[in-house]
């Protein structure tokens, strides 16, 4: 994995790492979201939706080694793609891509100021973190521009083509299968 | 997985499930810590730590099922715990579950007004998140308890027996291993 950020010693670099992260994620669940759907191929092994710093986007495997040097995203997104409205699936990996991006940025977090040995500084949890999220949260959520993208509520009064709002079921899950190959795709 | 709230409907709710699930958490990393030690043996599959929110820890196997239905804890902490100073595995396996802790608040925190459908219902996304994050970050992280059950440099003058400054190096990881039984531990 490339794409751990190991440089990163400022809230606002944690902040251009997330932004850059999520500008791939929000390009693959738009602009790029056919080609996204037709990588999540259900008959692939499980595979996760990654966001990197370059503001590129792939669907790959899970990071081989663990325990993984970031969090990691959610696995098997693909298993999901045909039990499911394709409109949900997509708001789905949405809302895990905001929680991975989170989780990620908060990592990197944990390790500012780490002067002399990884953990061994304790630091100003309170502050940096404060910092680091009022940044993340002025900027619009995957989910929020995901759903802002084709609003199905956006005319309460419209008929609507879109019929997601009875699709109220959750992932159809299957159970993990962690062999075979890698399906990669460059941003 | 009995740990999905499904039930949750406030932001108050999510805190009140993070605090649970964070308490569980830092009882297997402080209290119950050799118990949680012996339980982290390298030789046996990828485990995570649960915190849940009746306050109880395990640790567990990932999710048989992907996609999960909740976000994930990082997978294969015990293959990292001989690679490592103990003290230092701890502190990464805390920040692990701060980012862990975090993401599954937000993920129930996205599911908060959802009265039609899954995600039919666009949500004043910037405000609740403000909330729960302020809520969240006024509780200590577990990392933040975790480093001042036993702190190594509360005293910079004085000689400590706890080698863990030189010990810099990552997780020595290991190629995942997804078959096999699992190892059940109730808290």
């Amino acid at each position: 994995m490339a794409s751990f950020s190991s440089n990163i010693r400022t809230v606002e670099e944690i902040f251009k790492d997330y932004s850059a992260r999520r500008a791939g994620i929000v390009r693959a669940l738009t602009d790029d979201v056919d080609e996204f759907y037709g990588l999540c191929d259900p008959e692939k092994e499980n595979l996760c939706l990654y966001g990197y710093p370059n503001e590129t986007w792939e669907v790959n495997l899970p990071a081989e080694e663990v325990p993984p040097e970031l969090p990691e995203p959610a696995l098997g997104i693909n298993f999901a793609r045909d039990g499911m409205n394709r409109r949900d699936w997509l708001l789905l990996i949405a809302v895990h891509s905001d929680c991975w991006l989170l989780s990620v940025s908060f990592y990197l977090g944990a390790q500012l100021n780490r002067n002399e040995s990884l953990y061994s500084v304790p630091m100003v949890f309170t502050t940096y973190r404060r910092r680091l999220f009022s940044l993340v949260n002025d900027l619009p959520t995957v989910f929020e521009v995901v759903t802002e993208r084709k609003p199905v509520r956006d005319k309460p009064n419209a008929d609507s083509g879109n019929k997601s709002r009875g699709s109220t079921k959750r992932w159809s899950g299957k159970k993990q299968s962690k062999t075979g190959g890698r399906e990669l795709r460059g941003g």
